[in-house]
């Protein structure tokens, strides 16, 4: 039998229709240091029309309709602000490919994934242009446009051999519609995003149409962030990681307004943005809400819109949830995405009819996938591993948003590294964890930081979450370090939030939470834990010092307790 | 370039294994008369691989994974019921098709979707052989296996020649589990259900696997129904009519518990039902909310679970919905679909910003459609018409949820006759209404039912509407019927809570809400207005009747007041 519905393509030329028609007076905002500078929807589609003109018909930039087709690709080196959302959805919608360039990585890495992504042009926003400027003289010769956003920054580029441009005097002449390609290929590509993976160089996920329009679905369910035409959406996290996390799509998806903080990245800035804006829901890595709650705490802010806001990235202290909760009665929603997952794409809410502890429980998790992403854990010896909520394993995924390949350059249309991805299709996470049978994912690792000690398993997420129940430790990272006896022991670094506190109080304070094996002997008290470009706490950079002895260590006695091997 | 996102289809199987893991405690309930009898999804799954085996291994019925390929059809002519839910999941996961016959429909029709969907197998509810009993002797030879629900109804079958099964007997010596089609292409077909148009022959539709995923995925948003698996889902309206309106497959996918009414459908036992089971949300035919308000009006029950419920199928009196928010703090929520568009398609939640009165307004109108529908008004030159709320013109719709032909049966692959569909593929679905500028739809008629009087449009709808208004008024349902003078005028049929009103009375009262030329002239209290098998006014039969003089007319003066075209 043949199915009488059509082949109708998902399309982000949909959702930008969609969201400049139905939701033309929807909003976005954004932060210019003392107030919102603010455009509704409409004339967003409008300015995102011109722009379309404007790098097709005078800067040459082609659209593709079909898979694998030549397609422009556009790199963007900008903050999470007005001109970057039209960006957003003009470049796909007109069937060009978008390529979010992290300016928070070294220069090297940058210029590579310009290079490798093959970028035509590239479109930065003036207070960044010196982030470009140390790799302007090696840009491969495809870059033959750089479009500055905003005033000033035009000395940093004096180097550039091709043209420049300013944003708005580009798209000035053009008119304000455009033909978007509505009837391309829903698996065309659509936007491109470079892993920050700290080890080997960055690779390419290539995100389709069809990806970025079931993640907007699903994401704005109600398990999910849970967003309508009736809520201010105010993404932190940058929108050049995981293309945004899903939210500037989403936001013209629904017909949501969008608060975003331009440069204003500081703590102050963004609870300033808070009490102006009056956002409904937030989102950004547990790093950001750290910082922000130490202002929240210590001057007054309206923050009552904020009910619930999401946190991801990584792991979110359970403490630092339930801070928000208690002094701010904000509700952070936890969840898990990388790259490689085409957003966030777990998020705990936790399930009808479980109890406050279990509640809470739930809500620290990880949370649960969607209904188009298949998971399973898997062990060291590749056997699968149940999902009862207690025995761990590598997390694998296999779905219409979990990429099943890297951007193959100029050598191949893609690349699937065994490391990354299993013989039948399924993406290696690298993260370690637990999964409840009703699908709730804890994870206590990453694989390469799991520390195994005289034969057990430490979690050092559990170590890092424990310590963050402290009142004194602002930030906590715990690594595998070798040991003689153990084969390895947890290190602990730490940056506190006043000094007089000891490692000793704090290898205390996890002897009474936790069994005294797991306790760390050696402890590092930091200025800061080192962290990569997305705000991770970067490990490897950890270890790094560590090994070359760059790290001030402090070496306490083992806690009394037996580790399980010496009590069998 | 080639995005690196994998293919993977949006498929029943993929819903029918997420609903049976991760919420394999979630829980559906069907009425037996006195209390619920009760599963959970985990059994629902193991019980529908038992089927699927029974189906596959013991009848013969075929899976199919591919677009057009031979794909066994399964029949089912039942209740809202769990084995129902079972069948739901069941066949299209393993790959064949389900037929959802209507068991109001006459004989022959009936006999004729049998037919023209090719049924192998029918399952039936004990109670409803009755149903079966007058085209056994005329089925076609495909139907080789009858298998009945439930206890009883064997002798209605009498006059089969193929076998008969008891549901219970033939799936219980099958295995729990069952290799589901996951890899099944999602443009498959899944689902057939016939359209219960009041002229011609009913028309198959063909859902896919794909445009059920999507419409899951559209209807649970916070824009929509808003579900998630906090909820407890009491669909009312027939699982047989626009495949249950979407909430079987959605209850799955999100988790959320299910009630079901069985054979019980009078308003005191459905009443009975929301006391007992707490329902959050409801969805049913506005005919099914009238008679549940007389009951709700006159007897106590809890119904405090229940603040919002779905009310389409037709348009729904907003005298009917402001009874429900005022007496019983239920928000009925006003939307539109029929069965070419893939359950209910446009939902009325009003948008950020309204004051009551526009609240109330964006409430009563049918609502806004999702990102993935494109929607236009089509004038009867052919002409567009413009959303700007006032204009009106035939509703025509475009999308993955649209059904863009019908079911060819034995002779093509599909049929796609002008009537239905424009050349460019649009389906005219013979709604007259207008559309605002942010979306919202607003129906003022079918193509076949307006009023033109004198050159000018009265609408049925409208005047239905304010009749409803009438605390004596039950039912009403307007038609045009020929005048000498004026080509068209409105003729009122109503049914009347208690005796002793008068046309005259009525008039008058429409004379006070609306311009006088609109007033209907012809009237006709009848004990009940004709609906069709899925409970809409048959306008149709009215028309019959009243050329064939068989309608009881009351003939009025004229209401004073000038017709617009008089006043020229």
């Amino acid at each position: 039998m043949h199915s009488t519905m059509p082949d109708t393509p998902l399309t982000i030329a949909r959702i930008l229709r969609y969201g400049t028609t139905v939701h033309a007076s929807s909003r976005v905002s954004t932060w210019n240091g003392t107030g919102f500078d603010s455009r509704s929807y409409a004339e967003v589609g409008e300015r995102a029309a011109r722009l379309a003109h404007a790098l097709r018909d005078r800067l040459g930039v082609r659209p593709g309709t079909r898979v694998g087709s030549e397609q422009g690709v556009v790199g963007t080196l900008m903050w999470n602000n007005t001109r970057h959302l039209e960006l957003f959805v003009a470049v796909p919608a007109m069937g060009a490919v978008l390529h979010t360039l992290n300016w928070r990585m070294p220069a090297d890495q940058l210029l590579y994934t310009i290079g490798h992504a093959g970028d035509e042009v590239i479109i930065v926003d003036a207070g960044l242009t010196e982030s470009l400027a140390p790799v302007l003289a090696r840009l491969p010769e495809t870059v033959r446009h750089i479009i500055v956003a905003g005033h000033g920054g035009r000395e940093a580029l004096s180097g550039f051999t091709g043209e420049v441009h300013d944003y708005e005097e580009l798209i000035s002449d053009h008119p304000g519609d455009y033909p978007w390609e509505e009837r391309l290929d829903e698996r065309a590509a659509a936007t491109i995003c470079y892993t920050t993976g700290t080890t080997g160089k960055p690779k390419g996920v290539v995100y389709s149409h069809r990806s970025i329009f079931l993640h907007c679905l699903q994401v704005l369910s109600p398990s999910h962030y849970d967003m309508s035409p009736h809520d201010t959406l105010f993404p932190i996290a940058s929108m050049f990681h995981v293309i945004g996390w899903g939210i500037p799509h989403t936001a013209f998806f629904t017909g949501a307004d969008l608060l975003l903080p331009d440069r204003f990245t500081k703590a102050e800035s963004l609870a300033r943005m808070i009490d102006k804006g009056r956002p409904t829901f937030s989102a950004a890595v547990p790093t950001v809400w750290s910082s922000l709650l130490e202002e929240l705490d210590t001057r007054t802010y309206d923050t009552e819109s904020l009910r619930r806001a999401y946190v991801g990235g990584s792991a979110c202290p359970p403490a630092l949830m339930a801070a928000y909760r208690d002094r701010h009665s904000i509700e952070l929603l936890h969840g898990w995405g990388m790259t490689e997952t085409m957003g966030l794409v777990s998020a705990a809410v936790p399930p009808r009819g479980a109890d406050a502890d279990e509640e809470w429980a739930y809500r620290v998790s990880q949370g649960r996938f969607p209904p188009s992403v298949e998971f399973r854990l898997v062990g060291p010896d590749g056997a699968l591993v149940p999902c009862d909520g207690v025995a761990t394993g590598e997390l694998q995924l296999r779905g219409p948003e979990v990429t099943c390949a890297y951007h193959g350059g100029d050598e191949a249309a893609w690349v699937r590294p065994a490391e990354n991805f299993t013989a039948d299709g399924w993406l290696r996470t690298g993260d370690v964890g637990a999964i409840t049978a009703n699908g709730y994912l804890r994870l206590t690792d990453r694989v390469k930081d799991v520390i195994k000690s005289g034969g057990e398993f430490i979690s050092s997420v559990g170590l890092e979450n424990t310590l963050m129940e402290h009142s004194a430790v602002i930030e906590a990272a715990v690594i595998a370090v070798p040991d003689d006896r153990w084969g390895e022991r947890p290190l602990a670094t730490v940056s506190l939030r006043h000094n007089g506190i000891d490692p000793a109080e704090l290898r205390d304070f996890l002897a009474e939470r936790l069994d005294a094996w797991m306790v760390p002997e050696r402890w590092a008290v930091l200025p800061a834990v080192p962290k990569t470009s997305v705000g991770k706490y970067d490990k490897r950079a950890i270890r790094d010092q560590y090994v070359q002895g760059l790290l001030p260590i402090v070496r306490l006695g083992r806690h009394r307790g037996g580790h399980p091997a010496l009590k069998q």
